[in-house]
């Protein structure tokens, strides 16, 4: 009854194994492998893109904090959710990488950006030299909240943004589960609903730690390769990071895996509903859910040996992954039902 | 006959059944894992330093960077080597982690800092507010130029950096081939020597991507923690890192590998001398070798498959790995021989 | 009727007199100059603080940025008023200064920070390596609102600030005026107080451009001389920099320049009173008010020549100076009662 | 008898009566006052050059580190001599405002770069993700080392540097004094040599405080301002600033002053001729003489008075200053001839 985190969870065997696959032999190092030739192929198919560029991290931090500090100048800003991961869980790697711009934040419902939030936020940003220039805006799909734009309101947001001239980041650490979700293309979910850059994340959905950035702009790829090697993110033995996003674009695996976890969040929060008590405070649309619960359920469920994030005042955060069972749903319901 | 980079080796199987092995089930992130606990233990009691503390990333520019950063303030400067790698294959990550910091470059032949040439840099940085403070010396063993520090030598420079009050780093990409070469003791070449700080590598020497910071003064432990978040380097499923190095280390693995790469180095230099025109550019102490060929004999080699890096003049630089082979060796020189 | 700022007024015939008398002869430069020495035991007297150190900048964002990067690492907080001018009115100059570090933004009325609104910043700050670290508070006093905080509030505030470790900033660009409205001594106001740094502004009370970084902590006075110098601010010509300052502070000048600027504001928030439809923002309480009018009454006193702030919505910004005299403030009035 | 420093000269008359002249009546702030507008229009009429934006800072470091800022990105590198003011005598200021990025070091004799050395430089840098982008070519005229390029070697250089893409700042802290030597225009000196941004310091040439960013491409403007702001170098009451630089430049005063300050190290180096022992380490062409000379005469000459920097070994720098007299010289000589 693990519930901490989709980061606590093992990787599927067909990880591993093409782990030991990628081991055969020698090859050349930092990116010029044969995986990572695959990967950015793949990885430009499934986007409909065919002239993007694919970098490969292995954090999460790091591809946002990349991406970010490529489209904003130490002068800038950029606009996100006051709860943003980027805010709130990157101890100032967005600030590190830009060289000091400022996040300017925003808030709104269950972990998203509205229009209007968005409108009034540009209307209060830079407009002299006093202040940091609005440069791009930062959308999180998954929410942090748990909760999942679709292509319209990324598109809506996108659109305001870029009349601004901002440019637009989208943190897709758990961009599988949101496409899941939503049943959206990756096409439409990015580049066409407006998206510049986009952090494509692995490693929160069955990975040892794989994260792409993905450049829609093509322009960009130097630059960015220059910024990831001065913060220690080139990988040398590239083709171990490779295969492991290979192996799970592969046959459409990472988004089986999504859907899957999703399931399980939502089989959790159908049976929420008969735990005397409980309280979604967001809505359930992906893998993760926050619920309220009375102490009496939370003390039965740690002493039935569940493990999940106490957020204080009886909130708690349970996050579902690849391989979470309906078995460990039921349990954890059980045991909060007492 | 891949001699290009001890980064291109594959790994050994008992590196990735340890990854297999560390695959089971879940386990909470972000270090708080059982192998990431057991690498502590390894690395405290092979160092004679039960206080040291110990931190792991993926790369060793990033080991590099975040120590250097612990010990150097942006108004500092770091004395290296004029070819350390820290200097020239880093794409400046120290300075971006340093906040601005300076590298202040030092000659000497084949690769090495002198007492004289330390003294001679020492006595020409700061003494005013119109200069950047010497903060650190950073030592690089093996060298960039495959020779090796022995531990006087590094006490030697050690005890008078701190005749200045400069912090001690040891950039140990290859620090196992380097305690192989000289039968030193891991606690006599860095800490008993004068060392703060070591970036101790894995990665080269069969590791998929592990690097350990090692923090012989514990104080400075909390502050890497930070860095090392802030950087996008906290590792979020630190268990398979821990467990590539835990598997390294086990047994003496990580000295035998580096042992015999060393020796496939000394068979290689051993047979040039029989190459007409080879010409060693640097003593060749651990496992690399630098050699001016003929054309001629560059031409028949890469004929022959050989792959590796042409530095220009017909110097080339030969990297031996964990898993290279005599007959990759004998292959070699055969081809050189024509 | 100029009331854009106090930015705007030229200065007081002795400040150019004494940079006249500065401009005698040859000097040594960067500060080993005799108004450097004698302004530093100026402040030193006036603050009852023989061991503080003085150190001159022309800005006051070189200032509060210098200040604030003493006490600030890059992966720490600094609390402050969502309005204070290193927030709103910098560009981001602390973030540059800090190395990236972030502004943790309180809200209070009147652009006051409360002991509880602080209490709760404090609660949510820090805490995990996944967040900046609250490393000081910044007050600011005459706040941006134009009210002031008096000796108890202060205190109040920054023995809080302590009881989590954090330093005490305090922006007085506007000290003087602070002061004169309060009838404190310097030493009560700061290191009394609680104050670890204040940034002492001349600029905006009649001088050219100077302001003091006094550090209670002497300590601190050589990383300071660094970063001042690092950042371009150390002036060769210090002499008449100095000078400025010393003229200002000789003789209580400096309190009695503040003393008429605040008069005047209190003229000023009197006569509105009486203005029909006019409403203060902010109570008046040192020489800037805030205050909402018809749009009638502002078309009548920008045809009458009144130069202003507007803030939008009919709100204006009102600034005294040391030199705006009683007939400037009631033709401003009549042109805003028509 | 001082010549420590051009910095420790006063400042002439008509410099502070500018300064009083300035300080009548209210105007606006942080540039939009008319001796602004003034001291633009003059420097694009004297550069000949009507689309150049013009940016007042009161430091040299300030002017030099933003310019830099403007054409090196955190991952590139500036080539400068080894003796450069920004390399030397800043503090890591440059490598501050760029963020981290490195300065390339150039050897030359006599503080100048030759072609030679510019191309070995350029030859050896950037050419791979692992090191630092070759950015920016940075000249100084004077010298560090008091001799002078003419327009020609200031050309050939800047030619050079554009093969590869670099952009041209001039550091041009002693700009007056090489034009006075050199007798060329301010336009052949800068852009039309291929100068892309000059530092034009008018502090060290009788200013209390005034430099001048003169971009040549009036697109990076906006960029300057606010790094200007970021930096704290946007001074509000500006017309302090530029009534300094207005009566400066006005009627040739800059360049009169200069020239003067050169005859008098010309007075001064023939002189030495006489002087038994004396011996120029560097050609005297600027304001500056850099001399050896036997311990008895500088003996004599700091007893009788005189006032320089000893840069060991008994060499040592003597600076002329616009209002050094020849009074003053022969009295320096005097003393060394004993």
């Amino acid at each position: 009854m693990f519930f901490a985190s989709d980061n606590g969870a093992p990787c599927p065997p067909a990880i591993m194994d093409a782990l030991i696959r990628a081991n055969e032999g020698y090859t050349l190092s930092y990116g010029a492998d044969a995986p990572m030739g695959r990967v950015r192929d793949q990885i430009r198919a499934l986007f409909e893109a065919p002239n993007a560029q694919v970098h490969l991290v292995t954090t999460g931090t790091a591809a946002n904090a990349l991406s970010l500090a490529l489209y904003t100048p130490p002068y800038g800003s950029v606009l996100c959710h006051r709860h943003a991961h980027i805010e709130a869980d990157e101890c100032g790697a967005p600030e590190f990488f830009m060289g000091g711009a400022k996040l300017h934040l925003i808030d709104g419902a269950h972990g998203k950006i509205t229009p209007d939030g968005l409108a009034v936020a540009m209307a209060g940003a830079g407009g002299s030299v006093h202040s940091v220039q609005p440069s791009a805006l930062s959308l999180t799909n998954v929410t942090e909240a748990g909760t999942v734009y679709d292509v319209a309101e990324i598109t809506e947001l996108a659109t305001l943004a870029k009349t601004r001239g901002l440019a637009v980041h989208l943190d897709g650490a758990r961009f599988a589960n949101a496409l899941a979700a939503t049943n959206a293309s990756p096409a439409d979910m990015t580049w066409r609903a407006g998206v510049d850059v986009l952090s494509l994340g692995g490693t929160k959905n069955g990975l040892l730690g794989a994260e792409a950035v993905v450049l829609f702009d093509p322009a960009k790829s130097w630059e960015l390769e220059l910024r990831r090697k001065r913060a220690g993110h080139l990988t040398s033995k590239m083709r171990y990071v490779a295969a492991q996003m290979e192996a799970w674009l592969d046959g459409g695996r990472w988004l089986d895996m999504a859907a899957h976890a999703n399931a399980m969040a939502a089989r959790l929060a159908a049976g929420l509903a008969d735990v005397t008590g409980a309280e979604l405070a967001h809505p359930v649309q992906a893998n993760i859910a926050f619920v309220r619960l009375p102490d009496a359920a939370h003390a039965r469920a740690k002493a039935a040996g569940a493990v999940y994030y106490d957020m204080g005042g009886g909130l708690c955060r349970l996050v579902c992954a690849w391989c979470t069972t309906p078995q460990d749903v039921d349990a954890l319901l059980d045991a909060f039902r007492g």
